[in-house]
């Protein structure tokens, strides 16, 4: 069985000491602080069906604020949910856990509406991979990363300096061709796709000896004649690693998926994503000291 | 006229920059490092319809990136967008113009989104004022909070220790009056605000002398009733203000705006919105020296 | 019984680990190098009468030096110490406890010197609720308003963006009527507080429907008119909230506390408080492995 | 002229940084957003007698909120005040100035307050050097150290790795022979201080070869006796550096300052120096787009 | 031409101010605060021959002492340099310039160093691609593996997310064929590259459908039949990408890039370079007023 | 026995939590997540022979990826390394153990590298005391001055505000004799050392009262010399500390240990050490659910 995603605790201790200081706010939890000392059980469940993720960080928050609750959890990263479902069981400090609860209900929620929509495209496209892109929200990068591979979906370019991506803007002052060897040179052993619009493009591209095409807002009929000829340029051989984007929706990726593309990427797995709803509740509580 | 949103340079300058770390990556644009030195000019436009949110942010990823950058804004922040519509020109170093590009539309996107989607809320709600929640994107809360108002939208609680406000789980231990009777020693001059799930426990807060009511997933026509019974028992006076939260929607924020309340808030507003489409595109480029 | 003011470890965290970084430098505790592993118990002991305040930070600096360090208490913040009294006990290794010594003293020593202050303020004002204000040290704000509510104080405005506060520079362009209007549309639902250097303009301010007066270095007799104006104004209701503030000293509180006003405030409490002293004793080692 | 304290802007940015983001807080500054724009002309000026320090901090801090205020100072670090005096005048956007008010008086105010203080036990000594020690808020350490030489004091270690200072905890397991050579052959180079309670303490540091003592609270006469016996040690020679701390006050500094010591030290120049009073006052404003 | 390394200003600025803190301390710079307000002209030259890098964060180091301070620079990362070449030219505040001295040559000496090593290895090599490994100092990746570049080598792995690294500890659980296939489907996209001790081993690489072969610590000669098993195996279609590694050096690079193999690297590049000896003199100072 | 270099957690965790954050990135370690939960014994081996430093950043790297794996040391900092030599076994996760290793063996081979290398300097100079200076890899100068230690030399001023070190560039504009008394002045408390060129510089300074002088690149007689008048002016007395510096290599520093100087110094301890060769190595692994 392979590791989960939960591999990193420096990253996701970074992300909720953020979110945790920006929650609990300068004179702390007023409300909480009226509290008695109360041990309580309460539960983490869905409000909606969908695809869990940020567990990592709903544990490290509740340990972050106080490091004798105990968490049970009942799912892991990349489960299917359904509605009501409890996820995990919460015990200690009454107190602590409403302090720390807004916090991991946003990750949880955040992260689990990216891969409830991940896993949405997942499904739609029917075999071929699925990949997101760098339109992320800022600073949440790695976590959105994972939770859309808990959806099922693959990562993209984690960043500018992961391979060489040549697009419109980059190719309004070289040719592709230039650009491409420019890119063998300076940056040999790294990845180079170049973005086409237009099927010339592509075939400009696939001449240049680029290892990757993002095939950018074609139609699937364009997407499958670049398919065709880079298919009959390879003659028998492993042909360029062909990708589809732009414009790609849970309705039309399943068109995407049938016309030959190793992958096809969008943005709306995590841009287009909402905020699945999760929520907390005591279930039990004890007015005594503990 | 009023200032705008983009009053506090210190909290954007953060943000952009842990933007541009993980968007740059560690051996920096590898892409933008192979163009030649070429003076560009660029627009940002909206693709779709919208509320123009994040601004400010924009202007300091060009910025941080390479100061020589040059913006021009057609648009302000809580702008109506057309589709189409230029929002800003750019012009200075293309391989810079590249770099930043994806970081500085992540912001203007996601926060766009929020505002577009709370301005929706507002003008379905009649009048009545809209409120979000602390159901924020971790680590992003200000900038979302100030797209909400962007949107026309206000801002509920910034953090736990802005005032108190009781809720289910609080009430799991403490009878509603005396926790409003400590709430006042503890904390006076805080507001005190109590969640009320029925209209039994509305009059148990009404009668504490608490400072707010919120209503919690009520149907509009309990809500009126609470509404009724405040305004009775303040007799003429000031009644307690009263705020109607929880299953909120696009669909049926009119009617709850219809029954006297004074605010409605929903978490939709931030965590139902999606990322609005804005891209940037050169329009001239002059392969020369700068 | 309530929650104590040691909720929020990250915050506390972050302070000690800046204190600590600063206090023991780049080369390390040169002198606690030389000594030989020793197992010592220690005593801190405060060396004059006053209120104790700080405990979780010097909890802390102990388990960031070495978590094997044991404390245990016998006092907790808000207790009344005596000259010579036995704040806690300390065990553990004697170069670990000559390392964290001083930044635990210097944050005990500080913050139990504002909550003594704050003490003071509060048993001289008779009754009426003692503030402190946003005159603070800079960075030290949240630890320094706990201070202040372990000496039995209260905490006002924690930031500029807690609450609508009109001050003399900004009614220096907005006549009090107008800016009390802006306040209520562009902030809804944030308490709405006018600062006033007289009667007049308090007249003003009550007339304009904000929820708060500031009277700033009024005489105690120009308080209690206004007090009286707001009474009549309010006509058996609740009449707006009033504090008195500036030029507020241990010496005349007490005639404020008597006319009337909801609450007191004064930047004294902290910008005029001295640090308590503190110390720590080795009381007994063994010069043995542990 | 010697180059003022202000040489280190990275330390300064540092601190003004913490400072503007606990001040202004998640929404930012509610009340400057509701002035028109404005181009206002300001003093900032001593409300009482005292010495300047801080002025770097607060210039960072109005760069910060508003890079284009305008700052004329008309009293530099160390100088003077009178009360009412002017120390800067500041110009620019009414809102930013507001927004930048507490922040940058809360800096002149604690550093201005050490360095009054600091020059109070300066002046009282009579010529003999005046030292700070580590007790200091922590945190602030650099600047507050800064402002004791603004007021004319000294800096003594600033940090535990300056140099070597054996005190009671440590001599209660090494002999003081031993412990300074251990010191002698693990830090040669370094300063090696022994901390002393009586005088035969302090002859044996004196036969151990220590560099230094620090006579803790020892009446004057012990004092004078000591510098006696290093002088006779001494036989003409440049004797052993002697200083005296522990219960030095502002009645008894000129009697240690009449003993021979060559430094007195004491922690009271920070932690008993009180905020001195500075303020900020707009004196014009023009309500025009600037 | 092609952009400059110096593209990343947010990356470079928090490594030089990371190392001002270090090197000001806390007291700041004690010796040139003794210096009288001096203009003074300084040249930056290189003591022995070499290749430049590091320009980028000498030029922020003297940014943010003092922006005043102007700097020329006669070359450019990548220039070789003799010894006693002038490498740039400063001219400012001589209190500012001493106190950026340091740490601007030792950015300038470690990053020069190492492009200084990494040149003389892709001299030898005579004409395969020469790379650094994932062996850097801890914190300085980015900046090292910029200097590698300068010297003419290429970047390896930035990070463990960028690619697929199967090496002998991974392959002692998981065998090749397994291994790969994991990988295909859990990382499609990213490169798999394999560690191969033996020939057997590299047979079973190249049957799996790996990217890359990593051949460690092989003898030339067996790195040539790895190669011309490879060559066989792809039948006049591209061979799998394979790179020698372990046991790199100046003496035997040369042999090991006869061989046919793609890439060479070494983790000697940055682990086995010496500072290169940088100094700045002042040549002219004008004792007067600036 | 003296405690060991290991007591400052946080400057150590601050450096390694760096140094993950740059090795993992952005979507974790891919190759590690590949591997089935395993246990696995390992080993780090020196491959070559040195003198170890650093084993609290390897402790604190396993620690921050996974708190479960336990490490049994069988050298300390400071102790000899024979090639082959086993230095720790490490316990634990086989995923944990390979995202752990490579920040772990760069901290250790850095700064054994430097360990190593210092020990080389301090045995060749024969029994005088060996220094480091302030050339050090920036961000790192904790680490490496303790490495130093490790190697048996010792730690020179660890910033510009530990002591006055009046240099070439500070001479140019103040004589030697003024430059120390301003010194004094200023910095009373602080050692005041001069760097010499020539022996005319070195009488300068020696007639100044200067507390040491740091002789810069002058030959060995000519450093004896300097000896000679320095202790003909003491007259019997302890005279001046003389350091000898510039130029210092593992060929010349004996020469220089026998003409009387009381340190030598050089640069080279850091900026001339090459990485130690260590490496891990799993022993067995158990393909089992731990």
């Amino acid at each position: 069985m392979p590791q989960s995603e939960s591999l990193e605790p420096p990253a996701v201790r970074l992300a909720v000491e953020q979110a945790l200081a920006e929650d609990i706010g300068p004179l702390g939890d007023l409300t909480a602080k009226l509290l008695p000392e109360t041990y309580a059980e309460a539960q983490i469940a869905s409000r909606s069906s969908g695809v869990l993720a940020g567990t990592a960080c709903a544990q490290e928050t509740f340990a972050l604020v106080d490091p004798n609750i105990e968490l049970t959890w009942h799912a892991t990263d990349g489960d299917t949910l359904e509605a009501g479902q409890v996820i995990a069981q919460v015990s200690g400090s009454l107190a602590s856990i409403c302090t720390a609860e807004r916090v991991a209900l946003n990750f949880l929620g955040h992260l689990s509406g990216i891969a409830t929509h991940s896993r949405a495209f997942v499904e739609a496209a029917g075999g071929v991979a699925v990949f997101d892109t760098r339109k992320t929200t800022p600073g949440l990068r790695s976590l959105e990363k994972a939770a859309v591979r808990a959806g099922g979906g693959h990562s993209h370019r984690a960043s500018l300096s992961e391979f060489v991506m040549l697009k419109d803007n980059h190719l309004s002052v070289l040719d592709i061709d230039k650009a491409v060897g420019l890119a063998r040179s300076q940056w040999p052993s790294k990845r180079v796709q170049v973005e086409c619009d237009t099927i010339e493009q592509a075939q400009q591209a696939l001449k240049s000896g680029a290892d990757a095409l993002l095939l950018d807002n074609m139609a699937p009929e364009q997407v499958a004649e670049v398919v065709e000829i880079a298919t009959d340029l390879a003659a028998g051989e492993n042909r360029c690693y062909i990708e589809a984007s732009g414009g790609i929706t849970l309705e039309n990726i399943a068109t995407y998926g049938t016309v030959g593309v190793d992958a096809v990427s969008s943005g709306a797995l995590i841009g287009g994503a909402r905020s699945l709803d999760i929520g907390l509740d005591v279930v039990q509580s004890s007015n005594l000291k503990m």
